[in-house]
């Protein structure tokens, strides 16, 4: 049994509690919250009635390290840094589900994330938390930079056809599409029911956060520096990102080449699905999943290239993965309570 | 024409300023907010760019009389009555979209809004704005207290009833579904997006403040006080009320004569439907409308009777229904600006 | 491992299907439908991708009886009878989640259903697979009748206190809405996105096949004839149904034996909640599982007591019920594959 | 006042009658249907009830020429070139809302439509009823071919800038979003509420319909051929497109000079408005209402330019760019009935 925490109250942590109350190697000592110190569990996320009896705490490493062997961290920007390296020093293992060591770039970081770095020269050998790239790494990592959700989306179905150079690295559109819970769980305006609702928009046009992270991983695969660019937009649906990706089929590459190289990718991987001829994914199929639906069209008349990937963002693009690489880093079965199925309809 | 204020920068300020710029004999000189005093009105709400040219000004009496002969009020409850005194003293008529001149009873405002009414000399005067019951009175009235959004949908089906002794006043219950829109636009973790959505509950179980608002109106059309239990849920739509109203048939009534009464008081009325026998309600047919649909089930067998109604709680529940009172008080038509059929789907 | 059967290819076979994917107990062999005969069941249905390995066979007695120890009927009213008593007959145990054995009285089946029972002989031997009133008859069952969604959350709140005589068996108002998933998958006008989305209405006014069925049931608890009125609601949500229930104090019961005795009579049972005091349901709390959740609110001035619940209806309303039944019938944990926590947001 | 006809019994006809119903120069005097024959309009659109005293008779040119002045034709494509043709003889104007007069080479027609054009003479002239590109040739037009909704929404924000060479012709992304009414209102199993609530996806990947006909205006445009990928997807919501356009600014511009272009293009269009730096455009701002938002993000460091437009489908998208058309060949101001403001929220 591996005694847990969970640093964030907010959507991502619930969804950790979530998968949590089905692994059979996982006891949650530890919750810990800003806002909701005090509170029970179960009266700020009553779905957890008669399920957990835990009560929010304050942040205190401390605490964390007297009676935890791993910590999951769902925090806003900067404040991972030195939790982490508090509680690394006292072994106790570390998830971070935010940004702070996904980019391998302090000047990158600071200028999408508008400070600087806390510690860069944790930078090179902070793990990325793709299990699909960097299995062996997560498993004897210390601490883990868990992906972001779009980078998840985006990054699975290209990597395996850049490494292979059968698509350019260079023009990629990425036209991605999230439901609301990638907003969090805090009151804006911006996120009511009545502004969403029954409408459609883009967001952060030009400029996201997940674009350099996803070049990153892009430009890894790719051997070279990948050139893209991304929009996010909102859907008015609670969970699941859908990717639409345009890219070029490089030169002298059949079309029946990519699906090909998609299908060796993957032909081992349990989350991951590459979906027959002319089937594309909708996001309801992996809900409330750890899986990933990839769908590819390859135009015979021209370069043209559409991957479509669909994940759920708050499980395999925040806590399921957070949870599969916890799984690899303490030994579990990987997939020990991702199994589920799509909650469709 | 006739210059008119909004004071308050919310759903229905919006929703006014949708239904006014279609109305050829109001200039919308006037806006005022608390919030996003100095923001043009196509910053807040972008639906007007190109359409307005307006700005939130600080809430100004003094403004308001210089420019305005007309203002309406979508205020906190308390904040309407000084500014109501204000305004009529210098001969500008008001509509009060808030709950501060609704009831007759300081000491039931008091107990269900929890502050002592600020005037209330002035409740036996002021007018309850339901042009379908009171429409002589509202043509003259210096200020019209707007009804409820719930009343509204629950008074127009049972008061002929009631007031023919076709129904009990007594163990009436008032089952009502509202969209998200009723809870107005401020940002409370509550209303976001993801909180609300593929989802349904009730609230303010046994002790809404619309439930002595519609006793008092019922007991007025029965000429003896009636006895009602009323409970609202939240439905994950924007717009609309359903209201579904279970009574008993009085001792010698037909089941036929309730048909015919409803039908009978709404034959000259162009907002209010009785929809043929077997034909219930859906919110979307009377969406962006001030209309009130009004299905009726009489069980032949026993005396119960199931009456549904259907609103807009925006428009017939508030914006649109506060013009129909200023067009009575301002002689205009009385559907001017308000012809508009339901935006469905 | 029992061998499973699934006849039906609507929602609540792949709902059945989803939660055996995580039964260690049950491998599922056959599934048969009317429309899809020969569809690989990942083309019907594409959450299974990757998951099972089955395609869609016509419904046939001799290939269940050959391969299954269990079947699980999916199935219009009237259909489930004589495969009942083939497989019956064969050794195959059955779990019905059609209507046809629910309702011990024929003559009142074929009111509602409009045709004649096949077996009116069975019904009085048929155990109604509500588990929290039925479980040991339940466990030696050669078929169990699982309920109706509705029922299951109507009877559940209501049970204990008619049984503890605290509330009265006469006008009983039951308002209960539900998601679109209890219309099933076919595609009718009335079912499609556009006319449901942003809407909300009711249907089966006064007559809907559910209310004899909670009748009967709220009868045997009361030990007399139970007098209620029952209207279903449509949301715009897949999943979910909440139950909104107005009843009357017996003379001479505290306000407070109500809920003792909600809580006395789920205190063992671990998918009914009885929520806090102030607490009231919201559907997608139970999401996804085979929870119930149950609200109440007694007013301290009269004897009006408002019982609320929410269920999954497509989890504890059908197939997860289903799968309990199973669990009981078949010797397993009766929460086995049953331990999903809602999926909330 | 002309008299009009409406063949069509689906969303796109509704909404003609919706927008109709506040036009002081229409008198609609037939409605024709396939399938509703017989039935009054507000049995099957309850919306119009106490609105149109009208029923669906069948389709029958005699009966048009003999009432009607003007037809809206909104027909499965093929079925409209017959009627237009007898229409036009006997002096009725049509607006055809299908795609068979959109087109200029019968061969594309063919290939995407999958049958040979009925009249592939009349292509030439069949004049294309965007008024914002051809609203001379619309007012003297006998019969006009109405956009598609995802042309209006794609051709408008882009060809100011390609007639001005801002843009490059080629490599051309569009990714478009539409809500659900554009599937009409047939019954199918992938247009029910619980298959597409919630939930996300494309459809028509590589090959939609649209493509070619927004192929054909952008190459006028351009006054080149125009090389694009268009991917529709289906947005859990009932009205309105979004459409994410990805372009290249051409060597030599500047990023200002396409914002200015938009500006100058659109200064005296009543119905099209270019959003202010850094607002992008949301569908509900539009919805019900003949509006165009388009939003512009110019990339100061890369050619790359991003264009956004909104517009609800089912209006500017259909019956009220039908409207606006009809309002210019028949000498109406040309926002007659078309002055609504964005149903928001």
């Amino acid at each position: 049994m591996v005694h847990v925490g969970i640093v964030g109250d907010g959507y991502t942590a619930a969804e950790l509690l979530r998968l949590m109350a089905n692994h059979p190697g996982i006891e949650v000592c530890y919750i810990s919250a800003h806002h909701n110190i005090g509170r029970r569990l179960d009266a700020v996320f009553p779905q957890f009635t008669g399920i957990y009896d835990l009560t929010f705490e304050p942040t205190d490493a401390g605490r964390i390290i007297e009676t935890c062997e791993a910590a999951f961290l769902a925090l806003p920007h900067g404040a991972s840094v030195p939790l982490v390296q508090e509680l690394n020093a006292a072994g106790v293992k570390c998830i971070d589900l935010g940004a702070d060591f996904r980019l391998k770039d302090a000047a990158v970081y600071e200028k999408y994330y508008g400070l600087p770095h806390g510690a860069p020269e944790m930078l090179a050998d902070a793990v990325y938390g793709l299990p699909e790239l960097y299995r062996e790494k997560i498993k004897t990592a210390p601490y883990v930079a868990n992906p972001g959700c779009y980078p998840t989306a985006s990054i699975l179905p290209l990597a395996p056809l850049l490494k292979k150079h059968l698509v350019e690295p260079a023009g990629i559109v990425i036209d991605a599409k999230s439901g609301v819970t990638g907003a969090g769980r805090s009151a804006k305006e911006a996120n009511i029911f009545c502004e969403v609702n029954d409408s459609f928009k883009a967001y952060g046009v030009g400029n996201h956060r997940h674009m350099p992270e996803i070049a990153q991983e892009l430009s890894f695969a790719a051997g070279e520096k990948a050139e893209l660019i991304f929009t996010p937009h909102l859907v008015p649906m609670s969970r699941g990102i859908l990717s639409t990706i345009y890219a070029m089929r490089t030169s002298g590459t059949a079309p029946e080449a990519l699906r090909a190289a998609l299908e060796e990718a993957y032909a081992g991987e349990q989350f991951v699905e590459v979906l027959p001829e002319g089937v594309f994914p909708q996001t309801k199929w992996v809900s409330g999943t750890n899986r990933v639906h990839i769908g590819l069209w390859a135009d015979p008349e021209s370069p043209r290239v559409i991957l479509l990937s669909a994940i759920d963002n708050l499980t395999k693009g925040a806590s399921g993965q957070a949870l599969q690489n916890f799984n690899l880093m303490f030994g579990f079965e990987e997939n020990t309570a991702l199994k589920a199925v799509g909650l469709m309809p």
